[in-house]
């Protein structure tokens, strides 16, 4: 039951130094990116502004055991980039979605890597100007949509490509959660709270806190471009300010169709991300709850479950796996593969070492197609739910 | 292990004299019909035109040891009436989709009750003459959506009634199948042919012959009434006349939001038919290929696997319910249960006798709400996805 | 989607008269026998001793328009015989089980044949001996071990037959129930009642009632010939005059090893029959409550769900399928198929017709190990666990 | 969706210092239990003895970036302990099974706590001369049944042991695997090689390899004590000198009594461990390769899915979990889980600190249960497959 060495092999070389805005106390992804860090031992934390109260930046630090604590990423930015060859290479921005761009755009101009979560800013003028600033800047800008780190999302997007789906007809995507049925944010939950606030969430909550995954995703294995879509983007709970069930329709170039739902007012729904795609060749169906295995239907013949860490799992998920079959991996795992793949990018970038062909970790330009997706879906639906252009 | 009585309980009484129209050697949904009709012991099938061509007729109501066989529907309605108490009380009609509306016709002309396979009509108008036909002469025009039959779609129908989802805010609903993801009308297959022609299917293709069961399905457990559609209807085979995927967005009068989605081109599915309803106090799935159980999750608590033939299984489910849990029912016993409906409705008409309260086959109003919802949603399509209003 | 007629084709021809000895009002097994022989309309019920009460054996056959209602089966098979061509061809035996043996004795003594419901008799040496008599006679003894009906089960036992899983090495099969988790016989439920008491129901409880499934539908699929076992027979519920739980290990011929798992006392079961087989080429599974579908795994391949109705399921399960995939046949279709292949060899007996090869209903020889096999359980376990012969 | 911490929260204070013996290149769970270890931050890996193979243990450790490298165990143990305070606290034996016993002796002499991969030895005998010396040298001595650290299993042994499920009855437990269906030893494949290879493995093949935590497992969510069992050990594969499948019955003090079938020859499993406990009041199944629901059977109600990190998951269960529902822990969670817990006692040791009583990693009590179990069965199966004791 060995497994190949592949972009998750343990740390190969020295680590890179990671700094980290937001993930203080009480947060919930920070810890995620920090164990995704770890997982693979390509990384050392050694600096934070972890949270915008002082007291608990530096409380929260301490308890992590990192070197460097700063009240703020503007200095942290400026400090680091200061201490040359022994300050970070890299920050991870966990903060709510309005801090992401400014943050950002303080560690591109310090010359530092960034690696920001999704949705990757709050407008879609401003995802623009940071893959501008990166590109000007030749720094590597990560965002992590992270299921498409999964090992059988790999498979599912190697099949695509193959062409073993033949010509791609239709995309059916959809997330659904139920944890925002009730007014969660009014009783003072910190999550609940922030992604439900226009002014920290942007200008789309259920769509852009998961929304723009699905969209990813199905971006990702399909390799389809929308052309237009059409929206229906509703807020059920009374006096919710933002969306909480977005159903939108997909056109995609080529010909193909597509829906996606997104909803976290889904009663029984936790965690339901789930794609399928139809080719006249064949189809295929993953759902994150259970990442390990995908149904993949040769039309015509029986349904194969493909599972990962088997010899049926295509290189693309070999290389991406870190345990034998029936030993499930999971959610950190696949977010950890993001992070190993972003390694071998600032690795790249540090001594001009060479990346992998399958490389593949979400970049700025997933964050500037998610906010193209959120621009257009909320322009449709205030349009009455007209057929609108998504921006390219 | 008893199973009380309800509507599917063995025949009780003199049985029901019964005719078919269509349904002869090669067909499908005629023989399921008779199973459906025999299982329960409510009818005898007595008379046929099993076929439009003559001899064929005859060769199949010999087959099935019919009593009177007749080459035509005109003839057959003509001469059954003329046999007064001895001609049959009702005629199944199971020929493709243009030869519903006169064969319909000319039998409730003739005083007979009509059993019609869906869509009902090849257009809407033709459905609203039928209803005030059927109106006008007081007889039975039922329709087959015989999904509506399954005891747990009985329950789901009983807990949105009882309020257990509370205000309904979304509905999902799929339907999928894969067979005429070839051209598989181009090699001479019977049902493949007609059910992509329109001269003999009308205007749809999928949307006819699937999408109208989901769209029924969908009210029929919601009850949810649909104001507007948006639909984006495709036919991907090259040179097929109609339609093979269709995708569609609902708004409900009272605000609740759909999706309807029915495929004949996607690999790996059989028969997909799939609800979920989502209400502010609990969500509900239920998947035909596996109709036994219904999964239940009121907010906050575990989803719960609600079982047919259990004592969590509501009176509405129980009442159309003949095995204990565990003892799989299947497609054949839903539509039986539908058969086994449409019987107390015929001896009540035949003696006066009571239906009970819970008896809700459903009729030619279901049928006038497909053809209005495929009149729409071609429309919608044909104007370049805009929304649209769907006739009452 | 047109389905190739097989042995589950409409009744062809003259119906096989038939009656019934047990059955009437309150019995759960009846009602399954009479749908089934309904079902593709081979049998017509003329004549029942449907009760031990007189007043119920009339208004039973009366409600179920029986021609000709008897008090007792010594008299309805004394009469039935004298009716000569009139009379039935075949009587359905469907009371508890200590009436089996004498009713079956007196139908095959008046020459009819005999369709019996499982375990054949209380004791092995009746079994043999009712084996000796049909064989002297010339007479059908069928025994309704149903589970041998469904078509993906047709379907694993010719992918054993054909060597697809090379030598057998491993067999688990399990049947589970919960129904007699408290003592529910105490409460006058009539199945539960007669399914715990000796006198009625024989040596065996659980194992009688559903272990013998379990272990003839092992048989059934794999060929393999039980040589010796060791079994843990239990009661488990206070008062509980016959086993509630049985565990087994089997060894059989040629050295394939088995377990086998039967219980009434495992709540959250309902009628969890399953069986699995691993050969060294490759492993099945099969699940009573989703039968269309089997999963098979050839060694080094993808495990693949092979299902009713597509072009993969093979010729044995083909011909036993009324419907095409996706359109899911349950308990009552599996149980009507033993009901069609029976008709086959009484028409053969009637006229001397061919009986297709592929017809396969379980007949006296299985309810012979069924019995051999109950006998071998409980002696082992009353040795202590011993391992014990199974009689052949 | 904020997690409250528990045993898995991030590392607090002062890391553990930790060694490891096996682990070098080419072996598979030498990284396992490294990102166990590094997964929640409680240990850095200072120093190692990865290989019997001088240059390849310096080569890994040079890889891995370990501050010291050590040809054997028995020079680690005596030059670490001669560090003192800089040298490892613990060390994680993770070798072929021979050479658990010698190693975990050397360390524990040494002083130094220990941390084994089970089966714990290759005879009873040495596992429990392995626990006199942690006894007389109050040193941990922690034996890595992972599966025990699952987040649902806490949950089922919560259910078990607050008495939800009422007085036992029955356990089914298997652990069922494919990837030695074929002589695979035969090829060289060194996971395989050692596995079947009496001298390196023990007593035991596949009973030691998955046989024991299946048997682990049982106990731990059961708390039932086996006092008999019967076994039927087999070896399928020709030429193979250990068992490659084993079924076994057993008895539990109290009188329940359970089934438990292992097997590395089963086409179509992967890593099939699955447990199931029914008592008189409800029922519980889980499933490894699905571990993050657990289904809950309340006799009489439906069944229940209770999901990982919903408010219907147990304090067992939330203290040792990491992330919200729906987003899927997997198998380096639950080994994490064991290496945290392991930290805590690891961490009393060093200072004092207190250790949550919900702290449950299995230990060399667990690891004598499995070896008993390991003996017995082998036992008994060469004895024809008598009941024998087994050894408290």
């Amino acid at each position: 039951m060995t497994i190949e060495a592949g972009s998750t092999a343990e740390g190969a070389g020295r680590r890179i130094r990671l700094g980290m805005v937001g993930g203080g106390e009480g947060a919930f992804i920070g810890a995620v990116h920090r164990i995704a860090a770890r997982l693979d031992d390509h990384y050392e934390l050694l600096a934070g502004a972890l949270s915008s109260t002082l007291e608990k930046a530096l409380r929260s630090a301490q308890a992590l055991g990192l070197a460097r604590a700063y009240p703020d990423y503007r200095t942290m930015a400026r400090e680091e980039a200061a201490l040359g060859a022994d300050g970070i290479e890299a920050v991870a921005i966990v903060t709510p979605n309005d801090q992401h761009a400014p943050a950002a755009e303080a560690f591109l101009e310090a010359g530092i890597h960034v690696i920001c979560d999704k949705p990757v800013t709050t407008t879609l003028a401003q995802a623009q100007r940071l893959r501008e600033l990166a590109r000007s800047k030749g720094l590597v800008l990560a965002v992590t949509y992270n299921y498409s780190g999964y090992p059988m999302v790999r498979h599912a997007r190697q099949l695509v490509r193959e062409g073993a789906l033949g010509t791609l007809r239709v995309v059916q995507v959809e997330y659904a959660q139920d944890w925002l049925t009730e007014a969660l944010e009014s009783s003072g939950q910190k999550q609940a709270a922030w992604r439900t606030d226009p002014a920290r969430a942007g200008a789309g909550g259920c769509i852009g806190d998961i929304g723009t995954h699905a969209y990813q995703l199905a971006a990702f294995v399909s390799g389809l471009q929308t052309e237009s879509l059409c929206a229906e983007v509703s807020a059920f709970v009374a006096g919710r300010a933002l969306d909480d069930n977005v159903q939108v329709m997909l056109r995609f170039a080529g010909g193909a169709r597509g829906m996606l739902w997104a909803s976290q007012v889904a009663p029984g729904n936790e965690n339901g991300l789930r794609l399928r795609v139809y080719g006249d060749k064949g189809g295929l169906e993953w759902r994150q709850e259970h990442p390990n295995q995908l149904h993949w239907s040769p039309f015509g013949q029986p349904t194969q479950i493909i599972s990962r860490g088997t010899g049926a799992a295509k290189p693309d998920a070999a290389r991406v796996t870190r345990l034998p079959s029936g030993h499930p991996e999971g959610y950190l795992e696949g977010f950890a593969t993001v992070y190993a793949e972003i390694a071998q990018a600032l690795r790249a970038a540090r001594d001009g070492s060479a990346i992998a062909p399958d490389v593949v970790f979400p970049t700025i330009e997933d964050g500037v197609h998610g906010m193209a997706f959120i621009e257009a879906a909320v322009r449709s639906s205030s349009q009455g739910g007209q057929w609108v252009e998504v921006a390219g």
